[in-house]
């Protein structure tokens, strides 16, 4: 049981913990901030949060468990702006989608503070963002990767763990360089494909005709590319050498496709799809 | 209400369609084929079918109703194997994902029956082939494209209006021409780049690690990558020069993000995303 959380961002990830914590009785206050005056009146509205606060610092100061939700270019400055209300039984986490550029902010930002952050990512989110559509069970059933720095407290690490096992998260633990590099894979070339996907075809004359004859596939191939812009843009940039690094491996496989399909060769297509057929039909997504 | 359906091909569109038609007692008897023993035991056992034939022709023998359900490159040997059994009062459709190719094997095998032909594609499916997962509802609430023909009759095609919008379709024509290139932009494409992506992952040494952290965004992405590999190397060679097109189309856009993200240019990538991520959140599938 938590005093009081301080959470900075009141957007989807930042609500729907808010909302989880609340749920489970594990908070007894929620302090929240958000630069949007609209977003944390909702926030109050909604009951994610007791306490509108007008400045991240006001949010966290008191707060035994601080929560920074914030598109990742942010989190420097928001470290920056509460570092000084953390206490040594403080325990602070991000939800940030890149974990490298996190860890740098904080080493760079948080001085003997370091010890109480836990960089947290869970593998959770929708298409759609805001503290509408935050949900108390967004985490449940889900991933939650932490990247634990070596200066960070044993036992905050282990009260993360706690945290996230009570929201009904699985909590894996890598380093940040592996975590960005997988994610670059799973998470951020997907959702380039996506956002490029859909401008493909949006400079097309008949662009509007077909997205109406549009049907399940491109509903779900595309539906991460409705996912929050200043989210994406952070993330693209701050992962830019792995996610460009997957660029190429798509693009080679794409290549082997076009080769494949200019000679009008069945055989080399059956084996490429075969390959990518059989996969993903086995594959299914790690819950608890 | 038709006497008999004559069912070429028992997967999950065939067997779909089979189930629709029994579930609105629009037919008194279906005889099926499918080369796979297997696939005409199963839709017996299921009830798809009540007949298994031994041969496409011994299906559409006395049918008034027939439905070729078979990877496009199968459609001309097909409608070789059956035109003789085809009457004045024979309806046939296919349900196959390209058009051209479609009406080109029509023209050239079916001689005086063309006049019989309606050439269909509904926009319905799902990642998993085979009868085991056919679906009665699979085509309520779906687009169906009709492509007819100009040697086609009209009564036909209204009947085949009719019987569309009875599964609960929506019925919507086009020509193939037009059919084609829509389709290589929203479904073909897409598929295309899903079976690659998961290629370019199963490719690189960390796969397992990277696959077993992906998460719901990975999930649907890549939920068409796990399609009938047989079904897709037709398609992508069908209708290839579309496809190819809107490869191009695609890689231009990737090229706009790529070359953003190295420049670390935050407007571009902004501008990029905005357009993608407003456009994706509006779109809603046209449904009936």
């Amino acid at each position: 049981m938590f005093e009081q959380l301080g959470l900075i961002g009141c957007g989807l990830m930042g609500g729907s913990f808010a909302l989880a914590l609340r749920r489970r009785g594990l908070v007894r206050r929620i302090v929240g901030y958000s630069p949007r005056r609209q977003s944390l009146e909702r926030a109050l509205a909604m009951g994610a949060i007791d306490i509108a606060a007008s400045s991240p610092f006001d949010a966290t100061s008191g707060a035994d468990l601080v929560l920074i939700a914030v598109p990742v270019s942010a989190t420097a400055a928001t470290f920056a702006a509460i570092r000084d209300t953390l206490t040594p039984r403080t325990l602070l986490m991000d939800v940030g989608s890149t974990k490298c550029d996190v860890v740098d902010a904080a080493l760079q930002t948080l001085g003997e503070h370091l010890e109480s952050f836990v960089p947290a990512h869970p593998i959770a989110g929708k298409e759609c963002a805001g503290i509408e559509h935050a949900d108390a069970e967004l985490y449940a059933g889900r991933q939650v990767i932490l990247t634990p720095l070596e200066q960070g407290r044993t036992d905050l690490l282990q009260a993360a763990e706690t945290l996230w096992t009570a929201l009904g998260s699985t909590v894996v633990r890598t380093t940040p360089q592996e975590h960005d590099a997988a994610f670059a894979a799973v998470s951020h070339l997907p959702h380039l494909v996506a956002f490029a996907a859909m401008n493909a075809i949006l400079g097309q004359t008949h662009a509007a005709e077909y997205l109406a004859l549009a049907g399940p596939g491109f509903r779900d191939f595309t539906r991460i590319a409705a996912s929050d812009p200043a989210v994406w843009r952070d993330i693209l940039l701050a992962n830019r050498a792995n996610v460009l690094q997957q660029c190429e491996h798509l693009h080679s496989q794409l290549q082997a496709f076009t080769t494949a399909m200019r000679a009008g060769d069945a055989p080399a297509l059956d084996s490429l799809l075969h390959r990518a057929s059989t996969a993903r039909a086995r594959w299914t997504m790690t819950s608890s």
